[in-house]
């Protein structure tokens, strides 16, 4: 998927929503206890009801991991219902991968050849041989973490360089060499929306991939404020505030108004 | 496995050799093409013919996931294999995840629990909620990207920061402050054996491991004068310098004296 055809898209639901597929088996609804693929049937229960509203999907791959085999195998099966059901939704490996040269290609070749997702996120530390194979694909997305919304954030990424910028602004500005905005994006926390803001000025095209709204203290309103560009450049994720809101039989259904309820306040701002 | 039993195992061994099991079905020997497990078999061979040089055998797990849930099979089985038949054996799986909290705890309960391995490798971009929760299993560790052996190393981790020092060594210095020797390594590249030196000053008594030895040009030699400690603390990583120095059916037993060589070497520096 292309930066227009994401557009696009967005402006047709008139929604930046990007719905994280945290889908923890042990967080599952009781109904689901008993079912041959229950992550699977959690997740497509979810995407029928969510999927107006929503312009991506997240599975965030530890959930699946932990689950060994069986995980890997629903998570197979929910990208590919998403694909068909839905193909105008962009779906996010929440991967956090970062690795060199021919192990890095083999990660892209998961995320991009054995699965469809339109993109993954990559951790930057060991620098562009990290990130660069996942930019030989076309149409395919790498989404850096640049500044995260957790609290040891500070640990590294704010760090200040000898150069007087902080280790996350030299990322985007390094990373921002090693493709456009057409392939890549930066994952920055909707827990510091004044750092958006500066984020901005030096990198106004680029799309932004938020975590952080809900529980964890950012708002859509404060990140919308800070972070929309000319092309909305946002897609703003909320996992468990959505997918957790209700643990009863009618658990997508009350994801599905939670789902709304977002995409509505995001229209305001587009 | 606890620091004690590594060194014991070191000892007994005369060895401090890992095998990184980058184990690529585009270059499996053909006689294995056709068997329904080519990476498992292709693994319990090499397995069985280097176990006697070997004190940690590394997964690359781009290679498994690659091949989607096929490959996540062949994965387990292989832990396993070695668990049960060289249980002395140390089993990294080099991962190089990082990510926060809640899916950082997933992530060590996919391969601490789900999986049996001794140690998974990490990226520290995100911080010690990154990190810590994969230090509350006892006998487990983590392993942490300090100054890796690429090239692009020098896009971010050797950055120099505002104090003057570069960042792989802020990483390395905080991150001792999160656990111990007991449950903390660091991942060095061989390619810069000016830097272990250097590292081994304020950084005495964990075990590096070390990968870079052989087609990016570090030598066992310079590792091991630079980076030894009282208790051997090097664990060299060598992969497609073993595991695929021969293509023939006869690929096993090469490998086999290929880590023997590597072993008799290490040997004179113990």
């Amino acid at each position: 998927m292309n930066y227009i055809e994401l557009y696009e898209q967005i402006k047709a639901k008139k929604s930046f929503l990007c719905v994280g597929l945290d889908s923890d088996p042990q967080l599952l609804p009781e109904c689901l206890k008993d079912a041959e693929y229950p992550i699977f049937e959690f997740n497509k229960a979810i995407v029928d009801q969510t999927a107006k509203y929503t312009v991506a999907y997240k599975p965030n791959l530890a959930f699946y991991e932990a689950e060994g085999v069986a995980g890997w195998i629903q998570l197979e099966m929910t990208v590919d219902y998403i694909k068909k059901n839905y193909p105008e939704i962009f779906i996010i490996a929440d991967a956090k991968r970062g690795d060199i040269g021919n192990t890095a290609s083999r990660y892209a070749r998961a995320f991009f050849e054995k699965m469809n997702f339109d993109a993954v996120t990559l951790a930057p530390y060991m620098g562009s041989d990290s990130v660069k194979p996942f930019m030989e694909y076309d149409g395919k997305w790498s989404i850096i973490l640049a500044l995260t919304s957790n609290k040891s954030a500070n640990d590294f990424e704010q760090l200040k360089l000898d150069s007087s910028e902080p280790l996350y602004e030299k990322v985007i500005k390094e990373s921002m060499t090693w493709g456009s905005k057409e392939n890549t994006m930066f994952v920055l926390g909707a827990t510091r929306p004044e750092k958006l803001k500066e984020i901005r000025e030096y990198c106004p095209d680029h799309f932004f991939l938020v975590p952080g709204v809900g529980a964890q203290g950012g708002t859509v309103e404060e990140v919308a404020k800070n972070g929309l560009n000319s092309h909305c450049g946002l897609l703003v994720n909320s996992s468990r505030g959505i997918i957790f809101a209700d643990k009863s039989e009618n658990f997508a259904v009350v994801a599905g108004e939670k789902a709304r309820e977002m995409a509505e306040e995001m229209a305001k701002y587009l």
